[in-house]
């Protein structure tokens, strides 16, 4: 029931999930069912069930509050799910505060985890970036950082496919004085990590060795925020001029597969939802606005992080590190 | 002698000025007189004069120290023309750490002010944002981000003509609630202001109604430059898909003026520098890899500050919101 286009979006993406994939999946749509099974419309399956709630999280409602102030929501009994062992990882496109806050509180932290966070794939030349954390901790301390950049790098490695990506911290300059005390103490500890390369100005952010860039909640949400607002600002700037000339339509007709292929590559629906890293458990934010294909696309992130065991690994991993 | 392309840039851009400005105008180059002789090569002009010295910053010098160890600088020396009253203001696209250093030590700050900080101005749809702090204050306090948002918002309306410009918070979320400490905090003291529009999250950056955007200069610096390699970026992936095939190029050869235009609209060479606001005095930081053009249009926004009067006004205006 949660984001701006449900639960039209979650129900077709389910369905094309359940037709495109090649390996087992069993869903659990949950939400009112009568919605859902409207929104179906007789494409029923053995591959999905209903799981009826009758509550809904609204915008309004205060993420930390939800777990107990609605306990029949679709967000709150999708992620007990998970806790029970019903299901393998939960996804929603729904209030982002609420899915992290009962994600925490019903799940609890992988062992030794200070604090969970958000990791955003974005597209790049070459294999993609991710970006660690990017909404989760506005405030954080250097030792947080540090598990982001692990944690971010076991999810990088095993949905990714890339083993040992490169860590780089975002900062204001590249010597190791540079940036606030937050990430001159940081970049101390990070230089302690085999694959740290170092700090990584905003101008390099795309183009940087680095696979994973590690950052506080607050610098992380902006980044991103504002790289998705790029796109869509300056295909309104394109548009806007093709429509003064003719000349100008006939040339946006012939690039129009550049400006596709463009769109797709950076196209968030493209890589599915950001989990957060560091709970017991898989949970998956989806953007607001995600339509069938971002559904889709984080149904598959899900299952590699399931099949991959992201999980176990990354507890494995926090252990050797952080001695746990 | 600063930034990438001197002294070619600095002297091609000092002659464009004089030759394209209709109101009173001398400039004094400082550095290497044999280099700038050269570069001048007989243009000289009743506007320009040379002040020899023979040393120069490079990006290996602490900033902090250049003061007391490259006395003779075009750099200190240039600072210490405006300490002197011998000039109205200063340009350098050279070390911006030695600029702000060198330009607080010499010039002091104006009353009340706690602490300079950078403002640069973004081109957007309409009449442009501009952002501050983009990099002096790494680590910042709620009082020094209010103080940013009055020096900028003058700035503002004395460079871009736009009286009582709106103040925006920059931020991860619209609540007042949101973000780290830090800008909880100084969304209680921003409230105060009357031109306060609110927190503004990084989507809605480029499109919001604010005209004066606060941040800390971490993430200022990291936001600005990454919109620069944005341009970059796209225009790059684009020129390389035109490439491909023959009806790309086609189109692109129709939708030239388009991407001219865009180009011209977000390069920071048509802007200028980026003033150090809250010294006493004109201090004006170029891009490293400034061209003529950015430092012709430097030298305008210069003379802009100084004819309008923006030391005096922001002192005043300090001295009735704080109390000096």
């Amino acid at each position: 029931m949660g984001g701006d286009f449900a639960p039209y979006a979650v129900v077709e993406g389910a369905l094309d999930a359940i037709n495109k994939t090649s390996k087992p999946l069993k869903l659990i749509l949950v939400g009112d069912e009568t919605a859902i099974r409207t929104e179906l419309g007789g494409r029923e399956s053995d591959s999905i069930e209903i799981l009826h709630t009758d509550e809904v999280v609204t915008m309004e409602d205060k993420g930390s509050k939800v777990l107990k102030s609605k306990p029949n929501s679709s967000l709150v009994r999708g992620i007990k799910l998970v806790k029970e062992g019903k299901v393998d990882g939960f996804i929603s496109a729904g209030h982002t505060g609420a899915i992290m806050s009962t994600t925490l509180l019903s799940l609890g932290r992988i062992p030794g985890v200070r604090r969970p966070a958000l990791a955003a794939y974005f597209p790049t030349e070459g294999r993609g970036k991710v970006f660690c954390d990017v909404g989760a901790n506005p405030d954080a301390k250097p030792e947080h950082l540090v598990q982001f950049a692990l944690m971010a790098s076991h999810y990088y490695d095993h949905v990714e496919g890339f083993a040992a990506p490169k860590i780089g911290l975002i900062n204001i300059g590249g010597e190791p004085s540079k940036g606030s005390e937050l990430y001159v103490e940081t970049y101390k500890l990070l230089s302690e990590m085999p694959n740290f390369v170092g700090n990584i100005e905003g101008r390099h952010l795309l183009t940087s060795e680095a696979d994973v860039l590690v950052c506080d909640g607050f610098v992380g949400n902006t980044l991103l925020k504002f790289a998705e607002s790029w796109i869509t600002f300056f295909t309104g700037e394109i548009k806007e001029k093709i429509e003064e000339k003719l000349s100008y339509r006939i040339g946006a007709g012939l690039m129009k597969p550049i400006f596709e292929d463009l769109k797709n590559r950076f196209d968030y629906e493209e890589h599915g939802g950001t989990p957060l890293l560091g709970v017991n458990g898989i949970s998956i934010v989806c953007h607001g606005s995600s339509g069938p294909r971002s559904i889709m696309n984080s149904i598959f992130l899900a299952q590699k992080c399931i099949e991959n065991n992201l999980i176990e690994d990354t507890q494995k991993s926090l252990a050797i590190h952080f001695g746990h």
